[in-house]
């Protein structure tokens, strides 16, 4: 009868149980994260009219866009969640209240070339604050503060989130005379960490025409490094060349102060004059963010201000800033760094109870009880050998088993065994419930993330 | 600049914040009432090979189906979570253990004719037990049971779970000899509410050939009402006449059993022999539930007892259970008639700080310890009038607002104010998290559903 090769795509992350207990447990801690700070869920079509969703154009994106048509209709999947908020922003702006804070975990589509640990279709996380007309520049310490709050809740320590100032740049090679060839540049330096500043200057001399000395003045300037207090008080050595650098260093250390008023050490923070982010429409504070044992991975989590996010779709000025984790990739990452936290519960319940007699009423009324301690049962009814029972039990890793016999029934009790610790007790349902939570916050006790 | 108009596809729900939280709770209530009986939670993916997707044929379905080109790939978008739950459990066959309990909420896409409260894009909330070879009939019981408790926990008191077994139907069609025609009587017969027992019987003898007594037969059968103990007493009636009836009602007696041992009361259960459940593949128990007082809803959550799952996809008999909620459909029916309570908090925020003087670090300090006692704090730091900050607050229904001035700052308290109540407290951060907390317990304690 069967005839179809059951598969998955290959670019489409499909999790056996386990791991996606993993990859919940990241995402409440998400959700819940973003939601203290005030932000609000949201929750767009995976499908846009296709002319709504390319109104910016593309760019490199375009090629990988699932398009296609239905009946009349022109569709296209989102290949990332800001495009989406824009529209809705401009669509319900008269709904909305301003500053806009929301978050969005969803699913993105992009058809990239199929590569390990490269993903056609991946959950993005992001957060946005969007102001009507201006918004303040503290918004723009804040987030990068919400990413310190987020990672260290799921266990990461070793990361770095880096700060730099699209204004500074700009005005920095504004004063070179540079601003045309400023996207060009921004591209090379970019490659600074890959291959060395000899071959950064040969791009710049001879493929972008810069003089040597103003491919010099790039190369000193990217040199700027140390402590952020260093960095910045480097960086007033150019004040006064230029306005809108003068702006952004203004900026700059407006927003290295109230990163540290939000908590942020210095370690998980460093003021970093090679950040640009490739996209134009950042134009002020932009953000990556590192780990530090595993800088071949890149950004793990990336954005900025920007002045216009739905100039396509609305006459306002809508500036804001935001901040996007690539969930699936990072998930991927961790798993395949051995990050992920194994001894936390991934089973489906917490307790599997065992009748051992035919009748069914007593065990029910057992598993009702515990779940309404928030006890996560399940019934074995299966007509199975013992061994088999337990066997599926362990398998899955289900922490506790209840047995419930004659004897048991006939005095209000049930044999309880801990079966990572093969200790067994017979108690009454109450105390097998305060039993298995206390057991349960021991076993749960960690971070989704631990670190090796 | 603009140029684009921006807008949603029709038939694809996008929800203004306040709602969208409301959407979550409801969301969140499932995934816990779900995990508390022992579900694993699985995600796969919105696309799908379509010859995987359409191995069974989509039938009725097919024309609805997003199909479309990717590079050399024929692709469709999941129309249902069963066929992807069928894929993973045959191609992961190997790596699970059974019964595989999982639960799975997610998109899926129909490009059914566009009307209102028909969605092209919606969310799916399933439950279902997989057995390896067979599976012990208590768990047909326990699925009806899990969605009794996930409608109370909801706030829905007003509801049916409708119970039948398709064994009793093939039964007493085959002791009729009209097992051939079986199907087109179960489609006629599903009419029965809706065009009365005279127009049925027209289409029974003129249309599908029976004759008068064969339909008078089965109109007896289906007038069969009253208690569940009734309706089974009144079955007891036909035992004798057809082995796979008789095998029928005491899977349906059993089932019944059970259901008043897992604690659903009779008033949210009844055994009713007009449902069939159009689908081909439910073998045994079959659901259909409905809101009492909004029967031209339809049903809200149906499913069924299932003896192959994946059979074109594996040599396996892998028997199964389960039940699905159309949520988007459900919510939107809600929200239409007025029952999803307006008392509980929407907002984005439980409380919102207003600085009262420039420097935002004590006000910063503030929000990071209420944020550890778990409340969601927003700063509001924009330059406006104090008037636009407090309407601010008001719009999104914000319910306590904090403002820290020199006077609060030079004590180490702040001021408190209720926003719904009006009444003000000067306190320590201690006691204004104290103080919110216990105002949002009220808040927030009514069920996400209220019936008029």
């Amino acid at each position: 009868m069967s005839t179809i090769k059951p598969r998955t795509l290959s670019g489409f992350m499909e999790l056996l149980p386990a791991p996606q207990v993993q990859m919940e447990r990241v995402m409440e801690v998400l959700r819940k994260t973003y939601s203290l700070y005030g932000f609000t869920p949201l929750d767009t079509p995976a499908i846009e009219a296709a002319d709504v969703l390319l109104a910016k154009g593309g760019g490199e994106t375009e090629k990988q866009i699932y398009r296609f048509q239905k009946g009349d209709s022109d569709l296209a999947l989102r290949f990332d969640l800001t495009v989406p908020l824009a529209k809705y922003v401009a669509l319900h702006y008269g709904e909305l209240s301003f500053p806009f804070r929301r978050y969005q975990i969803g699913k993105v589509y992009r058809g990239e070339r199929a590569q390990r640990g490269r993903f056609r279709e991946f959950y993005q996380a992001d957060i946005d604050i969007i102001g009507d007309g201006k918004l303040d520049i503290v918004n723009e310490a804040e987030i990068p503060s919400i990413i310190y709050k987020t990672f260290t809740t799921l266990g990461l320590k070793r990361f770095q989130i880096r700060v730099n100032n699209r204004k500074i740049l700009n005005g920095f090679y504004a004063s070179l005379g540079l601003t045309e060839k400023s996207g060009d540049i921004m591209r090379t330096v970019d490659k600074l960490e890959k291959i060395g500043a000899e071959k950064v200057t040969v791009i710049l001399t001879e493929d972008l025409g810069l003089t040597a000395e103003q491919a010099k003045a790039i190369l000193d300037f990217m040199a700027i490094t140390g402590s952020n207090e260093q960095v910045l008080q480097a960086l007033e050595g150019y004040r006064g060349k230029n306005e809108l650098l003068d702006l952004g260093l203004d900026e700059l250390t407006t927003v290295t102060k109230y990163l540290a008023a939000f908590g942020v050490p210095e370690e998980n923070f460093a003021v970093d004059l090679t950040i640009a982010r490739g996209l134009d429409y950042y134009t002020g504070t932009v953000y990556e963010t590192c780990m530090l044992d595993h800088p071949e991975i890149g950004s793990i989590c990336s954005g900025g201000r920007y002045d216009n996010l739905a100039e396509y779709y609305i006459d306002k000025q809508l500036p804001g800033v935001g901040i996007s984790i690539g969930l699936t990739r990072l998930f991927y990452v961790l798993g395949e760094q051995n990050m992920l936290n194994d001894a936390l519960n991934t089973a489906p319940a917490d307790v599997l109870i065992l009748p051992m007699i035919e009748d069914l009423a007593p065990a029910i009324t057992l598993a009702t009880e515990l779940r309404a301690q928030g006890i996560r049962v399940q019934l074995y009814a299966e007509q199975k050998k013992f061994k088999a029972k337990m066997s599926y039990a362990d398998k899955l890793g289900i922490p506790y088993a209840i047995f419930l016999g004659e004897d048991e029934i006939a005095a209000s009790t049930c044999s309880v065994k801990d079966l990572s610790k093969g200790e067994q007790v017979t108690v009454t349902a109450a105390d097998a419930a305060a039993l298995i939570e206390k057991g349960l916050a021991e076993k749960n006790a960690g971070t989704v993330i631990v670190e090796n």
